[in-house]
């Protein structure tokens, strides 16, 4: 069966494994939850994904597999070519560690889920939240701009002049933040690479706005 | 050079860690940074560790990984036995989507810093801090407790009946949630898993009561 992939045009881990999924080459339907909607949360789609959170990826076999980061590990195991981690452990620990700290640090905190939280029983009104959301990105990108801009692995991409899971979450965090009126100018490297990576067809073609569910 | 894990008993990142160390049998030195007092945040982690957060490992080379789930997966690359992954895609995949489930959606959102501008920004006294802890562990445990149980690759641990990188984030995650009262009564299979990884002489020495700094 052709792969499905459930996501939606906003969500920044949806962005993550489009991407994946156009560098390895592999067609799948696109299957839309709206999240604002909670479409996530019905039982059609908690029969998919008990967790009621995007993305999922339905896979040739029928297999169903959740969590992005686990998606395009699982993604670059099956399909080894173009590889999506370096090939030496120290290298790949490298590569985890600068896409953890967006998926770890900044992301979930930042998720939608969490913010909605913020204002329902913390009455944070959209100033509040825009704030929440770039204090944890500030947080981050100072450093991770500092390593990417001081650690000699990093080249054309956030390791070498390869495309690697780093950048995809660099990329989905970067247009992410443009929602919320991040301002880039402290992160000239961050920059770069997301200008390098956005030049390239697989990311242009898994950007939110180039979705068919894109409002 | 002997390996240094910089670390905190109480925190439930380094704890992971440390039973990795543990599983793969490595000696190291235990080097604490007091996070309450916020020596992470000094100069002379900084140098060690710019993002300013634990754990993080010194390597017998000298190198520095960081990022709980990153370090645990070199340690998995570099000492290949026992593994902490099944072999099969489909199976890792599994394995890394249930520690994402702790490692993303639980342990971010309740992380002390977090915590901390809840109080600063919002007001939020000790009971709001507990309400908002338990209600990140119960929006997934109660998914990821119906997986376990459901789930048919569930054995003596998360995954079969070996060890994998998704039974350390549960027992992490389990021994954090001790500290917020969060009722575990709805969660007979997360507890039985905990209980068996408890018997274990690894997650019993690297249990935060067990280490130098503990209080």
């Amino acid at each position: 069966m052709t792969p499905i992939l459930h996501n939606y045009f906003r969500s920044s881990t949806s962005f993550r494994v489009r991407v994946a999924l156009a560098l390895k080459g592999v067609e799948y339907e696109y299957r839309a939850y709206h999240l604002r909607k909670g479409e996530q949360k019905g039982t059609e789609y908690r029969a998919i994904n008990p967790q009621g959170l995007v993305p999922a990826l339905t896979w040739t076999d029928g297999s169903v597999y959740t969590q992005s980061l686990a998606i395009i590990e699982f993604l670059d195991e099956a399909i080894p070519e173009p590889p999506l981690l370096p090939r030496h452990p120290a290298h790949r620990a490298r590569v985890r560690s600068l896409a953890q700290m967006i998926a770890m640090d900044i992301h979930p905190i930042n998720n939608l889920r969490v913010l909605d939280v913020l204002r329902t029983r913390f009455g944070a009104d959209d100033d509040a939240v825009a704030e929440w959301f770039r204090l944890w990105v500030g947080e981050t990108f100072g450093t991770l701009e500092h390593r990417l801009a001081q650690e000699p692995e990093t080249g054309a991409f956030c390791h070498g002049n390869d495309v690697t899971i780093a950048d995809l979450c660099l990329v989905a965090q970067v247009a992410n933040n443009a929602r919320f009126d991040v301002d880039m100018t402290a992160y000239p490297t961050i920059r770069r690479i997301y200008e390098t990576c956005m030049a390239l067809p697989a990311f242009q073609g898994a950007a939110p706005r180039h979705q068919p569910d894109a409002e």
